[in-house]
Parts: structure tokens; sequence; C-alpha cells
């Protein structure tokens, strides 16, 4: 019901911009404005062949059997290295500033930390952009979840009827979840072969979001932030979304400033949720010096 | 145990050739004779990445995901026309004579009829084949069940931690079921990226066998049948596989003649089977010509 509450009181919300504590430093010593939040582009696919299920002996080779093509169209939505080969896709991706990218490179990032909280023994992606740029500025294409034909212990030779795909992509700014749908549709359903009824829908989504650190509203968030913590803020993005931010900024075309005042540890959301007192007494300090700033 | 008997046995078992009525006419009016049986190399492949669950949003663009390799692992098998990519697969592949073909193309098989049977609204498969050949001459690959991920209502925006395959694939003579799971396993493992372990097992295997139209047990079946019938049988192939067929031809160096006696509607195996009185006293005077033969 947000979207219509904020239509229905537009007066009373008035706001130049918003002020949001819902992210993260980077590290210890590294205190953060995020820029951008990425949004959300969630399709099911459900690919439908025979109208009963087939014994693969007696009709392997002469049906499309829509669990390989599930599999080809997952394939092709996406290269090997990551890149997203929807037509028209990347087309609205706004490129970041060299200041933000010169930004990211000081941060204390390395793969080791990575691996560890992913719980992988390598890290993976876009070859051409580093880690921090492949979650921050780059859109990303995951198979959610998968389903068909025969899934219990042993064998069974059966080509089934039908098979679904979870698949969603983060988007990054300027990119329109409703467009992305749309391509998304499109293409897959070209890739299915004759014999194949391919359906797409749009389970859920969210518009990516951009405040660019050049607006007054950022910069005087940065002022605040130094001389509350005595250090200047790096300028990051942020890999998950925060759908609200979208509402503010589309009915009461308020855009936020995303004050970081969380820990990365702060096990958000889990047991034992965390908050640091320097942190809680900063931030303290950070809200006056930004009311002054305006 | 069929196996171990039949080596404890040996001597007791001792013959020429096994004659066996498990197969079908090809239509009304087209008695048959079956002269290969395809075989099946029935694999389970498990992808897996990262060891828990992770948020797409947070880790989307840096790790890889265990469900878009499984797609990029299906859809690398197999081209959309249907042909295989494991190298060497079709190595050992028997060519048909020229005669087999030609009888092949002399029997009422359409389209409008294998549609209606498998429930699709196209026939699939290699192009530069017949849809007989498919079935009959041709080894296929298909992926009987897939799982992996949020396979709920709606959506949820994880990177799972393995997603499951399991294929099978249709072997036809002289294709080796043990040879072809190393093929395959070998293959597989290769397009697994970095980050990613990909385990292979074989659930389930039969050899393919060929009884040559040439062997006098085979000539000795086609004129029983003529006798019996009235017309000469043609020389088909069958798209499934009789497992027992290859240890009779292993253990007791005894080739199956598959002399056909059902019809193809008898209903299988399923409610209301039935025999036709017509071919099981043909079969009778079949058996007897047959006899005689030898």
């Amino acid at each position: 019901h947000t979207d219509s509450f904020l239509e229905e009181h537009k007066k009373l919300l008035a706001a130049d911009a918003v002020a949001l504590s819902d992210t993260a430093w980077f590290a210890e010593g590294f205190p953060c404005i995020q820029t951008a939040l990425r949004g959300l582009c969630y399709m099911e696919i459900t690919v439908k062949g025979p109208d009963h299920d087939l014994h693969s002996g007696s009709f392997g080779g002469i049906v499309a059997n829509p669990l390989n093509v599930l599999g080809h169209i997952i394939a092709g939505l996406q290269d090997e290295d990551g890149k997203i080969l929807i037509p028209g896709f990347y087309d609205d991706v706004l490129k970041p500033t060299d200041e933000e990218l010169e930004g990211f490179k000081k941060l204390p990032y390395n793969d080791a930390e990575m691996k560890r909280c992913a719980g992988v023994s390598s890290i993976w992606g876009e070859s051409e952009f580093t880690p921090l740029e492949r979650i921050w500025i780059r859109p990303t294409l995951d198979v959610n979840g998968l389903i068909g034909g025969y899934t219990g212990e042993g064998s069974k030779t059966v080509i089934t009827t039908r098979g679904t795909a979870k698949i969603s992509m983060r988007l990054v700014a300027d990119q329109n979840p409703v467009k992305i749908a749309k391509q998304f549709e499109q293409y897959v359903k070209k890739m299915a072969p004759k014999g194949i009824e391919l359906e797409a829908k749009k389970l859920t989504s969210a518009y990516p979001v951009h405040f660019p650190a050049s607006s007054k509203f950022v910069q005087g968030a940065s002022r605040a932030m130094e001389q509350a913590f005595g250090k200047k803020p790096t300028f990051i993005r942020e890999a998950f979304s925060i759908p609200i931010t979208y509402s503010f900024l589309k009915i009461l075309n308020a855009p936020s400033v995303l004050i970081a005042l969380g820990h990365p540890d702060d096990n958000l959301h889990g047991p034992n949720e965390k908050f640091s007192l320097e942190h809680f007494f900063g931030g303290i300090k950070m809200a006056a010096y930004f009311l002054n700033e305006f």
C-alpha cells in the first residue's frame, strides 16, 4: 500500500530529499555513501512439450524435450563469462563516473574475504570488470530455481511434459524492469523450437535507482559524515534493492541520500544483529551536521 | 540375477539362437522382424557451487551460479537440431545397410499419426535423418529430470548451492555404455567453470544389440513369417531396449531373433492390453515353420 499512501498524502509528505540509513560502511575505517541501488526483474518461464509423459526410448530423437530446451534457453541468456545476451539489455545502463571507479579501487576489497563470505572456491564473472564493479554497476542474471521431470532417487526414462525456471535479473540505473521483462519474453520465445510452447511471466520487479554524488544532498551528507567521523566517505553503490526509494523518487520527486551507518558484519536481519555504539553516537553527530547543511 | 544364472547354467542353456516375440508389427498388414534394439546410458550430474544459499542481490555477478552452469552444460551436450556434441560419441555407431534404409522408406509412416501418439504439435530432431531413422539408427540424449533452488510458488532471490540433472542417452549398435559414460563425464567436467564442482555418476545402462538380417536365424524367421502370414516381413529396428538380449549374446553367445507378433496399438503394459487372435493363430503357424527351418 506504500505507493497509494504516498499518492494520497503528497502534500503532507512533501520533501526535498529523504535521508535513509539502511546501508553499511564498506569496512572498518571506510565510511561510505551509496549513490545507487540495483533493481530487479524476476521472471518465471514454463516450457511445454508433449501433452503427456513419453517413454524416452520410444520417442527420444523425435520430439523436442522441454528440459533439453530449458537448458538451451538458460545457456542462451548469458555467455559463460556472465555477459547477458538479451538484445538491447544493456542499452540503458548508465556509465559510472571516473571518480566513482577511482573510489572503488581505493577500497580494501580482497578476493579471499569474498570467497570466504560466499563459500566458494573461486570468484566468477565478467572478466573485463572488477568484482565490485560486477555487483555494483553491472546488471546480472541468475537462475533461482529449476524443476521438471523425474526428480526422485534413481532413474526413470521419461520425456516430461514441462519444465519451469525462475530467472531473475538485477538491474542497474537507468534500466527499466518493464522494458527488460518484455525484451526477456521476446527473446526466450524466439529460442523455443517448433513443438514447444513457452510461457513467460513477471513475478516481481523493482526499479534501480541512482542518486548522483554531485547532488547537493549527497554532497551535504558527505560533509556531515566527514565532520562526524573524521574521514571523507567514499561514494560506493549497493548490490541489493530498497524498492521504497524509487517510490519516494517517482511520487514525491524526492531523491534518497543513503548515509551508511552499519558495519558489514552487523548480521542484518539475522540472529545477534548488532549496531556499534561508536556508529550510534557518530550517527547522532552526523545527523546534526547534516541538518545544519540545510 | 539373470547374468549370474546364465553364467552358472551355460551348459543347460546352450542354444544357437533365442526366438523372442516381445515386439510389434509396424502397422496392420506390415509384418516385421527387428534387427536391433537401442541401449541406454543413464547419468546423473550434480553441479555444486557455494556452500550455503546466497542472496542473488548481494552476490549476483560474482559467484558462478550452479543452475546457470547446469543450463550451459545441458546446452553443450546437444545442438538445437539434436546432434550430440560429446567428443567421440558417434565413433562406434554402425551404419545401417542400404537395404534396411530402403525397407524403412516403404513403411506407412506419417508425421500426423506420430504427432497424435506423442501429443506434440510438431515432430523434432536431426534434419538429415527421417523420423524413423532418428528413433531406430540414431543415438539420442534426453534430460529426464531437473531440480535445484527455489521451486515453490512465487519468487525467492536465491543463488542455491547445487542443481541436479538426470540425463539419459539411447545408444545404438555398436556403442558401449561404459565408454559413453566416461566420455560424458570427461566432457561435462570440462564444461564446469572455476568455483563449480561437478559430480557425474552412471545410474543404469544397457548395451545396444544388433542381429543382422543376413544371419541364417533371421533369414529362417523371415521365411517362416512369410509362410504364416502371406507377406514377406520388413526388417526394422526398435527404439527401446530389451537388456536380456545382450546377456544371451554375451554369456551364451546366442543372438536373438526378434519375431514381431504384436500390434502397435496392443497397449503394452497398460490397461486393456490385448493380443489379436489372428496373430495368435498366425504365430502358432509361424513357430512351426520356424522350427522346420532348423
